[in-house]
Order: structure tokens, then C-alpha cells, then sequence
């Protein structure tokens, strides 16, 4: 399996998304600048696996002062904190990251610079194997869902580029294949980004999986034509009553799911799940920018001027839900009920 | 409005629809080989305008043979309509178009080249006009079921560009639009060749008309949370029960309208019908090369080597389809036998 990030010993080693699907490129750094730079140009990508680049973005720039005093080493944690958390202000794991290795900082006054790297070290690298046990866990809950001879339909990536695992809705389908299912995977190319086309059919096609390429506007036909078992997705965030949002797309999946009678899944940590949000009416959409749509990959391919509406994702109701996998389970609905008692286990 | 393609007396004028939307490039000649050369390079393009194309192309190869012999004026037309069959030969309005000049011949076996000439020179202007007015009618017909302060969702290019007039499902927007009806128009940007992005935007936004372009995974998401009006769509096919083959992504759309509760019209030229075929299972769906996805935007898009699915249409049955709109008027459901009555008429 594709391993997105890794610490090693002493620098970072991590794939440049921005190459794929046409290189394998990888990136070896002993240097938080040259990481940093790379998050900010989405080299490296996916909620889960900006956090894990954010830890060790953390152990290579205090590393030079692993044998200096305490406070050049806290200084040092602080100025690489805000070069890393400057690249992508919005990415709360960034965030998230950098302030659980700051709490090491916080419980250890009195702890030497080495001791410090230590403790960062060790938990840099707890970060990444939770994730990596995270995505274990949902892609062992969510195979029980996944019949032998499954034709799946997913949309955008959820895979191991973007965390520190097997990914989420992908790890789902990677963990019943390797189970020994037989599985056929439609994969839609995500318009506008191509995650689906770029990354999904990539990390799919070189796990071994049969995987087939589709435009998005395809899913509907080929439910209609084809016996599809399942749609899995992702989510970017859950409301308490199940409500999901998930990238641009999703909801039109659901749509033809339910019409076509096709159970439709979401994959996701528990972290998504915001029980302080009620329903996905309260889920700010953000809007990207249009030249994504009018000029997508170096061409133009929309008239000059054009209004464009480019909203980043869209908000499933839990009506079209069939059933969330997280790590800790299945929940089925009403999910008000099943959400809160995932939370609590 | 546009014009797609114009006799000029003794030239044709087309716009070059491969320069759009970046430029609006005409090219004007008198060469019959020129203009075989546009069609093939799908300069000019959509079934009606092909027809066009044809007929003017005959006229090109005839015209320097206008004042000599009967014999070698035939001649040369046989060899312009092999130059112009031969450029795409799939699209059965070229040799429509061809068969309905070469009756001329057929019928005025003692007529000499000049009043052949003149005669073919009408009647390929007749094919032209009368496309202009079937659009015309389609859209009169069509305006009908616009409300004013319309929201309207459209996919693919139906427009001037496609035909000799103002279009089928876009005539209809265009016509409630002259009408001084307040419209407002999402277009599908219609992956995989990007006719909606690149031919219906720049068409609506020269008429004036308030259009946004979106891709075709967020027209469900605009049904949920915009009051849209309705749907509208040409046809490349409709059977006798009024399943309708069309641009793929349309029936993912219908399906999506009729979740929402949203009235999805087709719009096409009674040639369209085909009462031969008694339902849409019987429609071949042509199958289009992978390159349209994988390298789509002039760069690699999806790895090498990648399985792809590329069905140019897709069948929305008719029961998703609220009124079907030819020249002659709006037929509604049961289609077999309001679309049986609209062919007597």
C-alpha cells in the first residue's frame, strides 16, 4: 500500500500528489521549510495526512536544536509552528496537531531539549499509527457491509493519500478486497479537481483492485444498467442528526442511489462527527475559486468572464443514508440516536 | 444571435467552433475541400448544422462547373459529396442533407448546369431555413411552460451553434428570454467535452441572458437548495414511448428533477422520433475514446493504462420526462400515443 508520509528516523519522506497520476515521484526533507512549502502547494493532501505532515513538519524543525538549550528548542517549535499553520489557515488539522505536541511542551517544564524531541518524537509518530489504526478499524467495519462480487461506485479520494492509513470509504474497499472479495470499483473523476481520476484510480489500479473511470455524470446510467451492491463516500463533516458533507457531488450520488435502490455509505473518523451541530442546514459551505472550473488543468475551457458557482462540497440529508461506518462501528439510523452512542463508546 | 453557418451568394461563412470560447474566429470560402476540412475537424458541428454544412459544400463544388456541361456539373457534384460523406460518416444529416440535393438532379433530367445550379442553391437554402424555423417553433412552443423569473437548469450545447436557428432547448430559453420573461440559467458544463462550458455559456452570455456554469455533479445540489423552475434538454433520440437518448449526464439530471419535484422538458425536432423503435432499451449508445476522459484538458488526467467507461448518451426513460417539445407542439405523457399523434400532424 501507497504510503502517503513517513518519518524516518531523521527526515520525512512523502509522495508528491502533484505529480500523480503521470510520476511516482517522492520527496525526502530533513528540512520544516521545504515540508511546509509543500503543504501550502498540496504536494501533500487530505485532512488526516496534513496533520501527521504537521507533527513531523514539528520534529524537523526543532530537530537542529535537539542538543541546544530548552528555550532555543521552544522557540524553535514555536516559529515552525507558525511557518506550517501559515500554509493552509483553514486546515484545522494542521491546527490540531500542532497543538497536541505543544501540550508535551506544556506538561514537561522542567524537561531537557532532548528529552523534549523524544516525547515530540513519540508522539508525532502516535498521531500517525492512530490514524493508521483508524482506518483499519473503518475498513474492518465497513467489509462486513461489501458482499463477495461487489460492484461499488465511490466518489473523490478517500484513500491512503490522504491519511496516514488505508484511507477511509477507500480503505473500506481495499479491506474487502484484500479479504478475498471480488470487487469491481466505478470511480468518478470529481469534477472540478479530478481527485477521483488522478488519485483514486491510481491508488486503486496499483492496489490491484479492478477499477473503471467514469465522468461523474455517469454514476446515474450505470446504476440504471448495471446490479451496483453499494455506494461509499466519504465526509468532511456530520451533523448529529447524520446530515453529511462531503465533496461536490455526493449528494447526486445519494439522489440516485435511493431512486435506484442502492445502499449508500459514508466512511469516516469519528473526529468528523460534530454532535454541536444539529442538522447539515447549519454546515457553511465553502465556495472555491471559479478559475478551477474555467481553467482547470492549464486550459481555458469556459468563456472570459462567465459567473461560476464552485462550491467546495454539498450537504447529504441523513434521509439518503443508509448507514456511517467509523472506527468504532456501524451506525444506522435514526442516527440522532446512533451518532451520540458512537461518541460515548 | 449567432449564426452557426451562412451562404454568402458565391462563399459560406462559419464560425469556428473549436477557437470558442476563447475566440470567435469565422472562416469564410469558397472551397468545397475547406470546408469538408471544417466538418471533419468539428469546427462545425451539432446534427442540424451538419445537414447545412452539406448542402453549402455541394454548392461550393458545383459552382465553378455552374456554366459548363450537365455532365461534368453532375460530376463534380458526386465528387463533392463523396469529399463531404467521407469527413464524418457516422452523421447521418450529412448524407441526409446530400440525398435531398441529389433529387434535384434526379428530377430535372434535361436541365442544364446554370438552372441546376439555381435550383440546388435553393433548395439548400430551404433545408436552412427551415431549421431556422423549426427552432423558431420549438421555441415558441417551448416558451410556454417558462414562468417568468425562471431558474433553469440546461445541459450540453442545443443552441445556435448546433443548428441553422436559435437552437431546441435553448431556443426555448432564448425565446422566453426575447419574450422579456426574467430568466436565469444554470448550464452543466457537460463532461466529458465541455460543450456546455465551452458553447452554451459563451452562446447565453452573448444573448444576454444571466447564466452560470456549473459542473454536472452540483445541478442536485442546486435543486435542494434553489426554487428551480425546470429542466430542459434536447434529444438525439426519442422511441415511441418516449424514452429519449441523449447527451450523457441527462438522466442523471431527470432523475435529480423528479427527486425535487422539478418539471424536466425535452426539446427536439420531430425528425428526432423514431416510432421504428418501441422503447429506449433498443437505442445502441455509442461508446467514445478514453482520451476524452484521461487527457480531456490537453494534460494527463487519470493514470496510464486506466480502464474507462465513455458512453457519448444515456437513456432517461419517460417516465422521468414531464413534456416532450418538437415544431409541432408540447407532447405530454402517455408519449406513445401523444408522440404517434404529433407525427400525423
Amino acid at each position: 500500500m501507497i504510503r502517503s508520509i513517513d518519518w524516518k528516523s531523521d527526515y520525512v519522506r512523502l509522495i508528491d500528489q502533484t505529480r500523480l497520476p503521470e510520476e511516482e515521484v517522492y520527496i525526502e526533507t530533513n528540512d520544516a521549510a521545504v515540508l511546509a512549502e509543500a503543504i501550502r502547494t498540496l504536494r501533500v493532501r487530505g485532512a488526516p495526512a496534513l496533520g501527521i505532515a504537521a507533527a513531523y513538519g514539528i520534529l524537523l524543525g526543532v530537530q537542529p536544536f535537539r542538543y541546544a538549550s530548552r528555550d532555543s528548542f521552544v522557540e524553535a517549535f514555536e516559529r515552525t509552528a507558525a511557518l506550517i499553520c501559515d500554509t493552509r489557515p483553514t486546515a484545522i488539522n494542521l491546527f490540531w496537531a500542532v497543538d497536541r505536541l505543544r501540550n508535551v511542551l506544556e506538561n514537561s517544564k522542567e524537561a531537557s531539549a532532548a528529552v523534549l524531541f523524544d516525547q515530540l518524537e513519540k508522539d508525532a509518530v502516535a498521531i500517525h499509527q492512530e490514524d493508521e489504526q483508524m482506518c483499519e478499524a473503518i475498513g474492518r467495519h465497513g467489509a462486513t457491509l461489501v458482499p463477495d462480487d461487489a460492484l461499488i461506485i465511490t466518489h473523490c479520494n478517500t484513500g491512503a493519500l490522504a491519511t496516514g492509513g488505508r484511507g477511509t470509504a477507500q480503505g473500506v474497499i481495499t479491506t474487502a478486497f484484500d479479504q478475498g472479495k471480488n470487487i469491481r470499483v466505478f470511480a468518478d473523476e470529481t469534477r472540478p479537481l479530478l481527485q477521483g481520476a488522478r488519485l483514486t484510480a491510481w491508488e486503486l489500479q496499483r492496489h490491484g483492485v479492478d477499477v473503471t473511470l467514469i465522468t461523474d455524470s455517469m454514476a446515474a446510467m450505470i446504476m440504471r444498467t448495471c446490479r451496483i451492491n453499494l455506494v461509499i463516500v466519504g465526509a468532511d463533516r456530520i451533523a448529529a442528526n447524520g446530515d453529511t458533507a462531503n465533496k461536490v457531488g455526493t449528494y447526486s450520488l445519494a439522489v440516485n442511489a435511493k431512486m435506484h435502490g442502492v445502499p449508500f455509505y459514508v466512511a469516516a473518523p469519528t473526529s468528523t462527527i460534530d454532535l454541536c451541530i444539529a442538522t447539515g442546514d447549519e454546515i457553511l459551505i465553502e465556495e472555491r475559486p471559479s478559475s478551477e472550473i474555467s481553467n482547470g488543468f492549464g486550459k481555458q475551457t469556459a468563456p472570459s468572464g462567465i459567473q461560476i458557482f464552485n462550491p467546495a462540497f454539498d450537504v447529504t440529508p441523513s434521509e439518503f443514508i443508509t448507514a456511517i461506518i467509523t472506527e468504532r462501528g456501524i451506525c444506522y439510523p435514526p442516527f440522532s440516536q446512533s451518532l451520540a452512542q458512537n461518541e460515548l463508546q
